[in-house]
């Protein structure tokens, strides 16, 4: 049976692209088929994962420019019901999209918040002129530029492609090593995995608290590989902490280590252990 | 002579709202004039404060709701010359502004994305329908709604008697509490204060690196307020760390563990001890 994945849309984005490379890969390791569904924006994709409209969604975690995606951070604590599956590593490659002719003529650029960040001081150097419009995707900001050449979009080379425009300016990401995180997320138990993620928080402001969980970490041999601190919302001074965990050691190891900090935290969620897929440049242009 | 304080603008903002409560209290307790001038972006009035373009610039820096202002992290880190002098927490309230006469009627919702995330809940529930467009700034939405009555923007109470126009919902924030920090920026050394910020970066990927300064100040009995993780921007999993202690105790105690901390760092950068003035509900409606 078809597996549907849940991913920003519409055709184009780069989940569609991180979509299409674990589509790839599952039929080619599992010979298994997928049916891909685009959402309007990340959060209802994470909400179709959790309440089972499809078997997976697939959402960007952090660019390595611009950092955590803080919405999909909140979503996940919030449902809580979800399980990382894989993590799938994206180079992002960033062009204007314009039927403008000179950059000079151009007066508004649209794209994706995260877009529009990865690529701000080129913006600021080239289009100081221009505002910036955020959209819910780089693909949907191409619908707005369609018959107005003082308009551009950021978007992927492949969505330059897909919906025949012409590019105006390639490559004008900021930083060269451009990578987004993309995790996989259903609600099958991710137990084995060579990283696992987890969030918690504590019961009130207790002073110095997060040494503790980072001490119980150190002392059994488990690396952090990223802390994220989000605020509780209930009241500002009260955080959250995400973390990564590289667990390839032993899952003994990193299970005696949750039940040490348990008592520490008010509450612990564990997202589940995953491996990372690093998908090439060359995985983008399949299409 | 009148001391020039950069904000985010127009006139209207939450940002304006706490630089003249900043500035009346300047008045009242240093006899201190000020002259306050709107830039239309927080990266823009950051660099007016590095570049001496103005005294003093005010920036937010956190929300309750929505966490971290990354653009404000980021340049802070880049110009390093900036010193915090004072941090003001002010309740934030948004209101929906439009000349429509229902919410059945808004099409298009116009604010900062700040505002958009801490109305997020808010919206999905009585706007499903409304397309959400992000723009610099809380009262910069209001130009783009003029006459257009299918069309709204999130804005302050302030700016709804400011600007004279309709309010279509009032207290829209999704959690109650909704406050932020801003900072006082300046080229003026800040040494006294009740909290300190500073940030530094690891040479390398060191593993569990981020233990190490956690003790140093655990140890010192120095309480870590805040930490917020940024991407270095070179490579996927390399990080900054922003850290606010507790530095009321002793100055002494706070120089040791930072000295005891560098050689731990790559770069480590120390924004100033500041002081936190809590403004009230009522600071926000002189004007």
């Amino acid at each position: 049976m078809s597996l549907s994945i849940a991913h920003l849309g519409p055709k184009g984005t780069n989940a569609e692209t991180a979509a299409i490379a674990y589509a790839d890969w599952l039929q080619k390791n599992q010979g298994q088929t997928v049916n891909l569904i685009p959402y309007p924006s990340i959060a209802q994709t994470i909400y179709a994962g959790a309440d089972q409209a499809v078997d997976l969604a697939i959402v960007p975690v952090e660019n390595s420019t611009e950092g955590g995606i803080a919405i999909t951070l909140d979503a996940l604590w919030e449902r809580g019901n979800l399980q990382i599956q894989q993590e799938l590593v994206l180079p992002i490659i960033h062009v204007l999209l314009s039927r403008g002719i000179a950059l000079e003529g151009i007066q508004t650029v649209y794209s994706h918040p995260q877009a529009l960040g990865q690529c701000q001081k080129w913006l600021e150097h080239h289009l100081p002129q221009a505002r910036l419009i955020a959209s819910n995707s780089t693909t949907e900001a191409i619908q707005f530029i369609q018959q107005d050449p003082t308009s551009a979009a950021i978007a992927s080379p492949r969505a330059a492609k897909l919906y025949d425009f012409p590019v105006l300016a390639a490559d004008i990401n900021d930083y060269p090593d451009n990578c987004t995180r993309f995790w996989v997320l259903g609600l099958k138990p991710s137990l084995q995995g060579s990283h696992t993620a987890l969030a918690f928080s504590f019961p009130a402001n207790v002073p110095g608290a997060l040494v503790r969980p980072l001490q119980i970490f150190a002392n059994r041999n488990i690396n952090l590989s990223r802390i994220e601190s989000r605020p509780t919302k209930r009241s500002l001074g009260e955080y959250l902490f995400f973390m990564d965990l590289e667990s390839s050691q032993s899952q003994a190891n990193l299970q005696e280590a949750l039940a040490e900090l348990k008592p520490y935290t008010e509450i612990l969620k564990v997202f589940g252990s995953y491996y990372i897929l690093s998908l090439q440049k060359e995985d983008r242009i399949h299409f």
